[in-house]
Parts: structure tokens; sequence; C-alpha cells
């Protein structure tokens, strides 16, 4: 089943690291395929912000002269937003802590990224 | 001068590592303040992509509960893009290539900014 294949992802990524908060898989236009995330995150507002960000994002990556979009992130004052391509129809979007350790999160998030992009291709 | 110690700030920045290749303060409503832009790239695009990816960014952040957008950052196949606030009123655009090593760009940005953000009060 691949929808059980994603929350496996995504319930592995999330215990690699107390750091990571909730992970969610969403589809280019915007609609979730897949979520790991606490009860006070709304799905829709995840799935919403994430397809804004990365069309927004890869038009900068364009207009700017970075190529395609890899990934985007997001730094408030409590917290990390972490966007990542996994393949060319979907995106996994990652919530960290501000204290989370970036290259560490960076290298889990690929992985996963990686593969979800398998089972979608 | 306002606008000459900007330049220097910027100068300095680009000057501090070879992975820096351009950057540009700009005001919150899009418009350039300073640049240090290689001639291939256009201070309005850059500015109006600024303001655009700041907005959506601040906005992300809210929702997801991460706090104020304090920098967002983009990943292309041919290079990053980081873009931190300096103080309320600007924020500090740079592109780095795609070896870049981000905990050095992160330092020296943070830096140039808080300079910058020193200057705008």
């Amino acid at each position: 089943m691949r929808a059980e294949a994603f929350q496996n992802i995504l319930s592995d990524l999330n215990g690699t690291s107390a750091d990571i908060e909730a992970s969610a898989v969403i589809s280019s236009d915007g609609l979730m395929m897949a979520a790991m995330l606490p009860s006070n995150v709304d799905e829709d507002r995840v799935g919403a912000m994430s397809a804004a960000m990365l069309s927004l994002g890869d038009r900068t990556a364009r207009e700017l002269s970075r190529g395609s979009l890899e990934q985007v992130l997001i730094k408030g004052e409590r917290g990390y937003v972490l966007m990542v391509q996994a393949g060319g129809d979907a995106v996994l979007t990652v919530m960290a802590k501000p204290s989370a350790k970036l290259g560490l999160v960076f290298l889990d998030v690929r992985r996963a990224a990686d593969a979800l992009a398998k089972i979608l291709n």
C-alpha cells in the first residue's frame, strides 16, 4: 500500500530526531498525500502554505539564475519549516524546533524525500 | 553618508567569501536601497522577488506557529538565495554558489544584517 509506505517514511523521519516536530507529503497542487502532524497543526494550512511557498520559491530561483528549485527553508523565531522536492510531483514539508541541528535535519529530510520519490515514480 | 555605509557593508560581505556572488539591501516594499550585483542580475527583479518571498515567508512562519520570520533560504540546482531581516524595515538578500559553505554564509550574512540594522535604526 502506497499510503502505508508514506506513513512509514514520515514516522521514521519524525523518529530519527527529537528536533523534527511534524512532517507531511503534499502534491504539487497543495493537496495532502500523507501527514504526521501534531493535533494543533491544521493539514489544509500546511498544504496550502507549502504549495504557495514552493511555487514562489521556484519562480525566485529561476528569476535569479539559481536553476530549478530543490528546497526552501524558513526560519522563524520559534522554529524552522523545510520544504524539499520529493520527485517531480510532490514535496516533503517538515517542521523543526528552533534549536534543531540543521545539518542533520537536511540529511534526514533529503533521505526521506528520496525514499518518497522512489515510491511516487 | 548612509548610502556609502550600506555599500561598504555589502562590499565587505561580498569580499569575505568567494561563495557570495551578489548582495542587496531592499526595503520591506521591495525597493532597492543598495546593491552589489553582477551586471547580468536585474536590480528590480531581485527587489520584487525578495519582497514577495519575505511576505509569503512571514505568513507561512506565522500560520505554522514558527513565530515571526527571521530568514528564508532558497536552494536551486545552480545556487542559493538567502534573505535575512535587517531590522524591521529592510531585508538583506544574498546569492551564493551551489558549493557554498552554508554555515559560514549564515554567519557572515547575519553579521552584515546586524550592521545594516544599526544604521537603519
